[in-house]
Protein backbone atom coordinates (compact mmCIF):
# COMPACT_ATOMS: atom_id res chain seq x y z
CA UNK A 1 0.00 0.00 0.00
CA UNK A 2 1.60 3.13 -1.23
CA UNK A 3 2.08 6.52 0.86
CA UNK A 4 -0.81 8.31 -0.56
CA UNK A 5 -3.55 5.65 -0.01
CA UNK A 6 -2.07 4.95 3.20
CA UNK A 7 -3.19 8.50 3.85
CA UNK A 8 -5.69 8.72 1.98
CA UNK A 9 -7.27 5.61 4.50
CA UNK A 10 -5.95 7.89 7.65
CA UNK A 11 -7.57 10.65 6.75
CA UNK A 12 -10.84 8.84 5.95
CA UNK A 13 -10.80 6.78 9.30
CA UNK A 14 -10.27 10.11 11.36
CA UNK A 15 -13.53 11.50 9.03
CA UNK A 16 -15.38 8.24 10.30
CA UNK A 17 -14.52 8.63 13.70
CA UNK A 18 -17.43 11.53 13.87
CA UNK A 19 -19.56 9.35 13.31
CA UNK A 20 -19.21 8.20 17.27
CA UNK A 21 -20.85 12.05 17.51
CA UNK A 22 -24.10 11.34 15.59
CA UNK A 23 -27.03 11.12 17.59
CA UNK A 24 -29.99 9.25 17.12
CA UNK A 25 -33.17 9.40 18.67
CA UNK A 26 -33.30 6.35 20.84
CA UNK A 27 -31.59 5.51 24.03
CA UNK A 28 -29.37 3.30 25.19
CA UNK A 29 -30.06 2.13 28.92
CA UNK A 30 -27.24 2.60 31.22
CA UNK A 31 -26.93 -0.30 33.95
CA UNK A 32 -27.52 2.56 36.17
CA UNK A 33 -30.87 3.11 35.16
CA UNK A 34 -30.47 6.16 33.63
CA UNK A 35 -30.48 6.57 29.77
CA UNK A 36 -28.99 8.42 27.13
CA UNK A 37 -29.46 8.77 23.33
CA UNK A 38 -27.42 6.17 21.39
CA UNK A 39 -25.30 7.30 18.38
CA UNK A 40 -24.73 6.10 14.90
CA UNK A 41 -21.86 3.93 15.57
CA UNK A 42 -23.13 2.24 18.41
CA UNK A 43 -26.17 1.57 16.11
CA UNK A 44 -24.20 0.11 12.99
CA UNK A 45 -22.78 -2.62 15.49
CA UNK A 46 -26.02 -3.06 16.90
CA UNK A 47 -27.41 -3.95 13.53
CA UNK A 48 -24.92 -6.26 12.93
CA UNK A 49 -25.87 -8.09 15.89
CA UNK A 50 -29.07 -8.42 14.85
CA UNK A 51 -27.88 -9.65 11.35
CA UNK A 52 -25.91 -12.41 13.08
CA UNK A 53 -28.65 -13.55 15.32
CA UNK A 54 -31.52 -13.56 12.83
CA UNK A 55 -29.59 -14.58 9.99
CA UNK A 56 -30.32 -18.09 10.69
CA UNK A 57 -33.66 -18.34 10.56
CA UNK A 58 -33.90 -16.40 7.56
CA UNK A 59 -35.86 -19.02 4.93
CA UNK A 60 -33.78 -20.37 2.10
CA UNK A 61 -32.48 -19.11 -0.25
CA UNK A 62 -30.67 -16.97 2.31
CA UNK A 63 -29.14 -14.13 1.89
CA UNK A 64 -25.35 -13.37 2.06
CA UNK A 65 -24.66 -12.68 5.23
CA UNK A 66 -21.24 -11.61 4.81
CA UNK A 67 -22.25 -9.01 2.04
CA UNK A 68 -24.97 -7.64 4.88
CA UNK A 69 -22.47 -7.24 7.58
CA UNK A 70 -20.20 -4.80 4.90
CA UNK A 71 -23.52 -3.24 3.50
CA UNK A 72 -24.37 -2.48 7.64
CA UNK A 73 -21.26 -1.16 8.28
CA UNK A 74 -20.83 1.35 5.77
CA UNK A 75 -25.06 2.43 5.24
CA UNK A 76 -24.96 5.60 7.53
CA UNK A 77 -21.37 6.82 6.77
CA UNK A 78 -23.28 9.44 4.78
CA UNK A 79 -24.50 10.71 8.65
CA UNK A 80 -21.25 11.87 8.83
CA UNK A 81 -22.03 15.00 6.90
CA UNK A 82 -25.85 14.88 6.51
CA UNK A 83 -26.68 13.75 10.02
CA UNK A 84 -29.24 11.55 11.41
CA UNK A 85 -32.58 12.02 10.14
CA UNK A 86 -35.53 11.08 12.42
CA UNK A 87 -37.14 8.34 11.28
CA UNK A 88 -41.10 10.07 12.44
CA UNK A 89 -39.62 13.90 10.91
CA UNK A 90 -41.63 14.46 7.92
CA UNK A 91 -40.30 17.99 6.84
CA UNK A 92 -36.85 16.85 7.43
CA UNK A 93 -37.62 13.60 5.25
CA UNK A 94 -38.50 15.33 2.00
CA UNK A 95 -34.87 16.91 2.14
CA UNK A 96 -33.13 13.59 3.29
CA UNK A 97 -32.32 12.09 -0.03
CA UNK A 98 -31.01 15.01 -1.22
CA UNK A 99 -28.52 16.25 1.54
CA UNK A 100 -27.65 12.21 1.99
CA UNK A 101 -26.42 12.45 -2.05
CA UNK A 102 -24.45 15.25 -1.11
CA UNK A 103 -23.01 14.31 1.56
CA UNK A 104 -21.78 10.93 -0.13
CA UNK A 105 -20.22 12.66 -2.67
CA UNK A 106 -18.04 14.49 -0.08
CA UNK A 107 -17.68 11.39 2.34
CA UNK A 108 -16.82 8.74 -0.17
CA UNK A 109 -14.98 11.30 -2.45
CA UNK A 110 -12.03 11.27 0.20
CA UNK A 111 -11.63 7.50 -0.36
CA UNK A 112 -9.24 6.65 -3.43
CA UNK A 113 -11.27 5.77 -6.32
CA UNK A 114 -11.62 2.10 -5.59
CA UNK A 115 -12.57 2.28 -2.35
CA UNK A 116 -15.18 5.46 -2.57
CA UNK A 117 -16.75 3.34 -5.17
CA UNK A 118 -17.06 -0.05 -2.99
CA UNK A 119 -18.30 1.93 -0.16
CA UNK A 120 -20.42 3.66 -2.55
CA UNK A 121 -22.10 0.68 -3.88
CA UNK A 122 -22.71 -0.60 -0.59
CA UNK A 123 -24.22 2.38 0.46
CA UNK A 124 -26.66 3.08 -2.35
CA UNK A 125 -27.30 -0.63 -2.10
CA UNK A 126 -28.94 -0.42 0.85
CA UNK A 127 -31.13 2.57 0.08
CA UNK A 128 -32.45 1.07 -2.91
CA UNK A 129 -33.14 -2.02 -1.03
CA UNK A 130 -33.52 -4.45 -3.62
CA UNK A 131 -31.30 -7.53 -3.20
CA UNK A 132 -32.10 -9.88 -0.43
CA UNK A 133 -29.30 -8.48 1.73
CA UNK A 134 -30.41 -5.20 1.41
CA UNK A 135 -33.56 -6.16 2.23
CA UNK A 136 -32.25 -8.40 5.57
CA UNK A 137 -30.23 -5.51 6.40
CA UNK A 138 -33.30 -3.01 6.52
CA UNK A 139 -35.43 -5.11 8.31
CA UNK A 140 -32.01 -5.36 11.07
CA UNK A 141 -31.68 -1.91 10.89
CA UNK A 142 -35.35 -0.83 11.67
CA UNK A 143 -35.82 -3.51 14.22
CA UNK A 144 -32.65 -2.31 16.31
CA UNK A 145 -34.49 0.99 16.38
CA UNK A 146 -37.61 -0.07 17.48
CA UNK A 147 -36.34 -2.16 20.20
CA UNK A 148 -33.89 0.61 20.79
CA UNK A 149 -37.24 2.36 21.69
CA UNK A 150 -38.31 -0.29 24.32
CA UNK A 151 -35.20 -0.91 25.95
CA UNK A 152 -34.48 2.37 26.13
CA UNK A 153 -37.03 4.98 27.71
CA UNK A 154 -40.06 4.91 25.20
CA UNK A 155 -39.10 7.74 22.76
CA UNK A 156 -42.03 7.51 20.95
CA UNK A 157 -43.92 9.23 23.99
CA UNK A 158 -41.99 11.67 24.36
CA UNK A 159 -41.93 12.69 20.54
CA UNK A 160 -45.82 12.24 20.13
CA UNK A 161 -45.68 9.44 18.47
CA UNK A 162 -48.85 7.19 17.99
CA UNK A 163 -48.60 3.41 17.78
CA UNK A 164 -50.36 3.90 14.31
CA UNK A 165 -47.46 6.30 12.76
CA UNK A 166 -45.25 3.35 13.65
CA UNK A 167 -47.12 1.35 11.08
CA UNK A 168 -45.65 2.43 7.92
CA UNK A 169 -41.67 2.10 9.09
CA UNK A 170 -42.05 -1.52 10.32
CA UNK A 171 -44.09 -3.23 8.27
CA UNK A 172 -41.52 -3.83 5.25
CA UNK A 173 -39.13 -5.26 7.89
CA UNK A 174 -41.97 -7.42 9.11
CA UNK A 175 -42.24 -8.44 5.79
CA UNK A 176 -39.15 -9.54 5.05
CA UNK A 177 -39.16 -13.13 7.15
CA UNK A 178 -41.11 -14.62 10.11
CA UNK A 179 -38.63 -13.99 12.38
CA UNK A 180 -38.94 -10.84 12.05
CA UNK A 181 -42.18 -10.19 12.26
CA UNK A 182 -42.02 -12.53 15.46
CA UNK A 183 -39.54 -10.39 16.93
CA UNK A 184 -41.34 -7.08 15.95
CA UNK A 185 -44.73 -8.45 17.13
CA UNK A 186 -43.04 -8.80 20.45
CA UNK A 187 -41.54 -5.82 20.63
CA UNK A 188 -44.66 -3.73 20.21
CA UNK A 189 -46.50 -6.00 22.82
CA UNK A 190 -44.04 -4.93 25.51
CA UNK A 191 -44.38 -1.42 24.27
CA UNK A 192 -48.26 -1.11 24.40
CA UNK A 193 -47.90 -3.00 28.00
CA UNK A 194 -45.08 -0.19 28.70
CA UNK A 195 -47.28 2.44 27.01
CA UNK A 196 -44.57 3.85 25.03
CA UNK A 197 -46.62 5.05 22.57
CA UNK A 198 -48.28 8.65 22.62
CA UNK A 199 -52.09 8.28 22.82
CA UNK B 1 -39.50 -18.16 15.53
CA UNK B 2 -41.19 -19.25 18.60
CA UNK B 3 -42.19 -17.40 21.55
CA UNK B 4 -39.26 -18.52 23.90
CA UNK B 5 -36.53 -18.21 20.71
CA UNK B 6 -38.01 -14.57 20.80
CA UNK B 7 -38.08 -13.76 24.08
CA UNK B 8 -34.49 -15.05 24.43
CA UNK B 9 -33.05 -12.81 21.21
CA UNK B 10 -34.88 -10.23 23.15
CA UNK B 11 -33.07 -10.51 26.30
CA UNK B 12 -29.87 -11.08 25.34
CA UNK B 13 -30.22 -7.77 22.65
CA UNK B 14 -30.93 -5.80 26.22
CA UNK B 15 -27.95 -7.27 27.53
CA UNK B 16 -25.88 -6.90 24.83
CA UNK B 17 -26.37 -3.26 24.58
CA UNK B 18 -24.57 -2.28 27.92
CA UNK B 19 -21.80 -2.55 25.08
CA UNK B 20 -22.11 1.02 24.66
CA UNK B 21 -21.61 1.52 28.33
CA UNK B 22 -18.02 0.01 28.23
CA UNK B 23 -15.55 2.37 28.32
CA UNK B 24 -12.12 2.09 26.56
CA UNK B 25 -8.81 3.92 26.81
CA UNK B 26 -8.99 5.09 23.36
CA UNK B 27 -10.66 8.72 22.58
CA UNK B 28 -12.51 9.72 20.14
CA UNK B 29 -12.57 13.20 18.69
CA UNK B 30 -15.42 15.19 18.82
CA UNK B 31 -15.56 17.69 15.95
CA UNK B 32 -15.78 20.60 18.67
CA UNK B 33 -12.12 19.99 19.62
CA UNK B 34 -12.62 18.15 22.84
CA UNK B 35 -12.39 14.50 22.89
CA UNK B 36 -14.17 11.81 25.25
CA UNK B 37 -13.21 7.97 25.96
CA UNK B 38 -15.08 5.33 23.16
CA UNK B 39 -17.13 2.44 24.13
CA UNK B 40 -16.45 -1.14 23.06
CA UNK B 41 -19.70 -0.69 20.73
CA UNK B 42 -18.16 2.25 18.60
CA UNK B 43 -14.87 0.45 19.08
CA UNK B 44 -16.12 -2.85 17.26
CA UNK B 45 -17.87 -1.29 14.39
CA UNK B 46 -14.90 1.04 13.88
CA UNK B 47 -12.85 -2.45 13.81
CA UNK B 48 -15.51 -3.43 11.08
CA UNK B 49 -15.06 -0.60 9.05
CA UNK B 50 -11.25 -0.83 9.04
CA UNK B 51 -12.10 -4.68 7.92
CA UNK B 52 -13.93 -3.15 4.64
CA UNK B 53 -11.16 -0.85 4.19
CA UNK B 54 -8.32 -3.24 4.10
CA UNK B 55 -9.72 -6.37 2.63
CA UNK B 56 -8.72 -5.76 -0.35
CA UNK B 57 -5.21 -5.18 0.42
CA UNK B 58 -4.98 -8.67 1.53
CA UNK B 59 -2.41 -10.68 -0.47
CA UNK B 60 -4.20 -13.53 -2.00
CA UNK B 61 -5.82 -16.17 -0.88
CA UNK B 62 -7.70 -13.33 1.22
CA UNK B 63 -9.55 -14.14 4.39
CA UNK B 64 -13.18 -14.55 4.16
CA UNK B 65 -14.72 -10.89 4.87
CA UNK B 66 -18.02 -11.91 5.59
CA UNK B 67 -16.15 -14.57 8.59
CA UNK B 68 -14.14 -11.81 9.89
CA UNK B 69 -16.96 -9.18 10.59
CA UNK B 70 -19.11 -11.65 11.79
CA UNK B 71 -16.35 -12.04 13.95
CA UNK B 72 -15.66 -8.45 14.91
CA UNK B 73 -19.49 -8.18 15.53
CA UNK B 74 -18.94 -10.84 18.33
CA UNK B 75 -15.40 -10.39 19.41
CA UNK B 76 -15.64 -8.02 22.93
CA UNK B 77 -19.30 -9.24 23.76
CA UNK B 78 -17.91 -10.90 26.92
CA UNK B 79 -16.95 -7.42 28.47
CA UNK B 80 -20.60 -6.90 29.47
CA UNK B 81 -19.62 -8.78 32.08
CA UNK B 82 -15.75 -8.86 32.60
CA UNK B 83 -15.11 -5.18 31.19
CA UNK B 84 -12.85 -4.42 29.33
CA UNK B 85 -8.83 -4.63 29.82
CA UNK B 86 -6.67 -2.04 29.19
CA UNK B 87 -3.57 -3.41 27.10
CA UNK B 88 -1.12 -2.33 28.91
CA UNK B 89 -2.40 -3.13 32.38
CA UNK B 90 0.08 -6.06 33.09
CA UNK B 91 -1.71 -7.18 36.58
CA UNK B 92 -5.03 -7.47 35.04
CA UNK B 93 -4.19 -9.20 31.85
CA UNK B 94 -3.11 -11.77 34.34
CA UNK B 95 -6.40 -12.65 34.55
CA UNK B 96 -8.32 -11.18 31.90
CA UNK B 97 -8.51 -15.12 30.35
CA UNK B 98 -9.94 -16.26 33.45
CA UNK B 99 -12.49 -13.02 33.96
CA UNK B 100 -13.65 -13.33 30.00
CA UNK B 101 -14.49 -17.61 30.18
CA UNK B 102 -16.48 -16.82 33.30
CA UNK B 103 -18.35 -13.70 31.64
CA UNK B 104 -18.78 -15.94 28.44
CA UNK B 105 -20.60 -18.81 30.60
CA UNK B 106 -22.75 -15.87 31.22
CA UNK B 107 -23.41 -13.50 28.43
CA UNK B 108 -23.26 -16.67 25.84
CA UNK B 109 -25.32 -18.85 28.38
CA UNK B 110 -28.78 -16.32 27.59
CA UNK B 111 -28.91 -17.57 24.21
CA UNK B 112 -30.58 -20.53 22.42
CA UNK B 113 -27.61 -23.39 22.83
CA UNK B 114 -27.05 -23.32 18.99
CA UNK B 115 -26.96 -19.32 18.95
CA UNK B 116 -24.76 -19.37 22.31
CA UNK B 117 -22.56 -21.59 20.35
CA UNK B 118 -22.51 -20.01 17.10
CA UNK B 119 -21.61 -16.74 18.99
CA UNK B 120 -19.31 -18.35 20.96
CA UNK B 121 -17.35 -19.96 18.43
CA UNK B 122 -16.88 -16.59 16.84
CA UNK B 123 -14.98 -15.13 20.30
CA UNK B 124 -12.63 -18.29 20.68
CA UNK B 125 -11.98 -18.13 17.21
CA UNK B 126 -10.80 -14.48 17.42
CA UNK B 127 -9.12 -15.53 20.72
CA UNK B 128 -7.33 -18.20 19.43
CA UNK B 129 -5.51 -16.11 16.65
CA UNK B 130 -4.94 -19.23 14.22
CA UNK B 131 -7.22 -18.90 10.90
CA UNK B 132 -7.09 -16.26 8.60
CA UNK B 133 -10.14 -14.33 9.20
CA UNK B 134 -9.02 -14.41 13.26
CA UNK B 135 -5.68 -12.74 12.10
CA UNK B 136 -7.11 -10.58 10.41
CA UNK B 137 -9.45 -9.37 12.29
CA UNK B 138 -6.97 -9.31 15.19
CA UNK B 139 -4.43 -6.66 12.67
CA UNK B 140 -8.07 -4.13 12.17
CA UNK B 141 -8.70 -4.38 15.83
CA UNK B 142 -5.36 -3.67 17.03
CA UNK B 143 -4.57 -0.69 14.10
CA UNK B 144 -8.31 0.66 14.99
CA UNK B 145 -6.95 1.00 18.88
CA UNK B 146 -3.67 2.35 17.86
CA UNK B 147 -5.42 4.67 15.46
CA UNK B 148 -7.50 6.04 17.92
CA UNK B 149 -4.72 7.10 19.84
CA UNK B 150 -3.14 8.86 17.35
CA UNK B 151 -6.46 10.87 16.66
CA UNK B 152 -7.89 11.25 19.92
CA UNK B 153 -5.66 12.86 22.14
CA UNK B 154 -2.85 10.94 22.57
CA UNK B 155 -3.57 8.12 25.90
CA UNK B 156 0.04 6.67 25.77
CA UNK B 157 1.76 9.68 26.96
CA UNK B 158 -1.13 10.20 29.37
CA UNK B 159 -0.77 6.60 30.72
CA UNK B 160 2.76 6.86 31.38
CA UNK B 161 3.34 4.61 28.17
CA UNK B 162 6.37 4.75 26.06
CA UNK B 163 6.42 3.46 22.24
CA UNK B 164 8.87 0.71 23.02
CA UNK B 165 6.23 -0.73 25.08
CA UNK B 166 3.41 -0.79 22.59
CA UNK B 167 5.86 -2.66 20.27
CA UNK B 168 5.06 -6.05 21.13
CA UNK B 169 0.90 -5.74 21.15
CA UNK B 170 1.51 -3.79 17.43
CA UNK B 171 4.20 -6.58 15.65
CA UNK B 172 1.59 -9.58 15.10
CA UNK B 173 -0.86 -7.01 13.61
CA UNK B 174 1.96 -5.61 11.44
CA UNK B 175 2.81 -9.04 10.27
CA UNK B 176 -0.13 -9.89 8.83
CA UNK B 177 0.12 -8.15 5.78
CA UNK B 178 2.29 -5.30 4.13
CA UNK B 179 -0.77 -2.96 4.33
CA UNK B 180 -0.90 -3.27 8.15
CA UNK B 181 2.73 -2.95 7.90
CA UNK B 182 2.52 0.66 6.24
CA UNK B 183 -0.59 1.97 7.73
CA UNK B 184 0.62 1.22 11.73
CA UNK B 185 4.01 2.63 10.03
CA UNK B 186 2.78 5.65 9.68
CA UNK B 187 0.73 6.27 12.61
CA UNK B 188 3.85 5.72 14.16
CA UNK B 189 5.08 8.13 12.88
CA UNK B 190 2.60 10.86 13.51
CA UNK B 191 2.22 9.45 17.07
CA UNK B 192 6.21 10.56 16.89
CA UNK B 193 5.52 13.74 15.47
CA UNK B 194 2.77 14.35 17.68
CA UNK B 195 5.10 14.11 21.17
CA UNK B 196 2.16 11.18 21.96
CA UNK B 197 4.00 8.34 24.04
CA UNK B 198 5.49 8.93 27.13
CA UNK B 199 9.28 9.82 27.05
Amino acid sequence: MDADRTAALIGFLALADRLKHIERRGETAHPDGTSRRENSAEHCWNVALVALLLHGEMPEPRPDLGHALAMIAAHDLVEIEAGDTFAYDEAHLLTQAAREKAAADIVFGILPPDLGARLRGLWEEFEDGETPEARFAMACDRAQGFLQGVIGTGHWRHAGIAEAATHGRMAPARAVAPAFEALIANLYDRARAGRMFAE
